[in-house]
Order: C-alpha cells, then sequence, then structure tokens
C-alpha cells in the first residue's frame, strides 16, 4: 500500500493554479508592493485579493511584512525551485515526441525532394 | 484594467497540486496502465481515482483509449513543457538568493581563516 501525504508541492502547485495568483507574482518581480498597489489591476473584491494573498503565502511564495498599517508583499521564488526540478523530470518523455515528430517531418522531406542525378563512378 | 482569463496552464497546475495525480504520472511513466492496475496502489476509492483521472485528462496529461471493457492511460508530458517555462522565469531570482548566501558564506569563510604570513619583499 503506497501512502502519499501532503508536501510543499501541493501548496506551490495550487498557488500557480490561478492566473490571478500568477499575475500577482509577476508584478512582484519588479518590487515589493503593499496589499493596496498589488491588488490595484484585479477588478475583485479586497476579500477575494486577501484569499489570493494567503494561498500564496502558505505556498510560501510571498512574504508578508507589516508596518503599521501597510502590509508589504515581497515575492520569494525559492519554493518554485522544487516544482521546476518534479516537471524537469518530464522533460525526457516531450522531448522523444518533439525528437519523433522531427524524424517524421525529415523522413517526409527526404521522400518530396527531387533525386539528385547519381554521379558516374 | 488588467484581464485574467483561465488557460491550460491552470489546469496543468491544477493537475499536479495533488500527491495522488503526481504519484500516478510517475506510475505512467514506465509503461501506460488499464485504470484498475493505475488505481491499485492507491487506497481510495475507484470513484476517487476516477475524478482524477479526468483531472488529468482535462489538462491533457493523460490520453485514455477504450478497447471494450479496458481503459488504458496513457502518460502525455507535452503540457509540461509550458508549466517548466512559466516557473523557468523565476529561475533568476531564486538564484539571487542562492548566489547572495554562498557570498555571504565565503566572506565570512575569510574573515574566520587564520591569516597568512606576509612574504617578506
Amino acid at each position: 500500500m503506497v501512502e502519499y501525504k501532503t508536501s510543499p508541492l501541493d501548496a506551490v502547485f495550487h498557488a500557480l493554479a490561478d492566473p490571478t495568483r500568477r499575475a500577482m507574482l509577476r508584478t512582484l518581480c519588479a518590487q515589493p508592493l503593499p496589499v493596496g498597489e498589488l491588488a490595484a489591476p484585479f477588478e475583485i473584491s479586497l476579500a477575494a485579493v486577501s484569499k489570493h494573498i494567503q494561498v500564496l503565502e502558505r505556498a510560501g511564495l510571498i512574504r508578508r511584512t507589516v508596518t503599521g498599517r501597510t502590509h508589504l508583499c515581497e515575492l520569494d521564488a525559492a519554493p518554485l525551485h522544487a516544482g521546476m526540478e518534479w516537471i524537469r523530470h518530464y522533460e525526457q518523455f516531450w522531448q522523444q515526441r518533439v525528437d519523433a515528430l522531427e524524424a517524421l517531418l525529415k523522413t517526409e522531406d527526404l521522400s518530396r525532394s527531387p533525386r539528385k542525378p547519381r554521379r558516374k563512378p
């Protein structure tokens, strides 16, 4: 019997499964931002923004620093490393398909190209 | 106003956010399997297994071929490529942290190492 417990990867991939959260991470690449400025481009309630930020925090992708009434959000990309390593294992499989497709196209090209005249020995 | 519509990436990352689904993909790396064999190592109901497989199918990560009563599941890793490319953009940010940490450790090592006696000119 195999047991699979939840892992940090669950939280990371769950955080990335939403376009608003991915856009928030993109925005924070440029600089840390207060919650209000981070939320500004999205036409969603502040409650929804807050929920998205909590998901990102649980995944360790955002660090929040509270100074008075300002909540500053900062990107922490480190947990993404494990996500990339997990996916990287499958690179060989999609690469195999690309290689097979290339080989097929090459074969078709060869069969369609006009034959060169043979040189006389 | 920025609009973020759902994309194939949502489905891929959502599919990866569960340890059972990740384990199923790992299993299918070796060979295509009928649903029953794919489900065997997990102590969950067949209904739950079926739901997980549907999530993987929606993300394009599993292709199902039905022959009579046998549903054969096959891995399709291609959609993971986009996921890896999305994450790769952030590599520079976690790399910056690793570089900063290495620089810090190097500085500490230097300050702790005994001074070499100066050569006489």
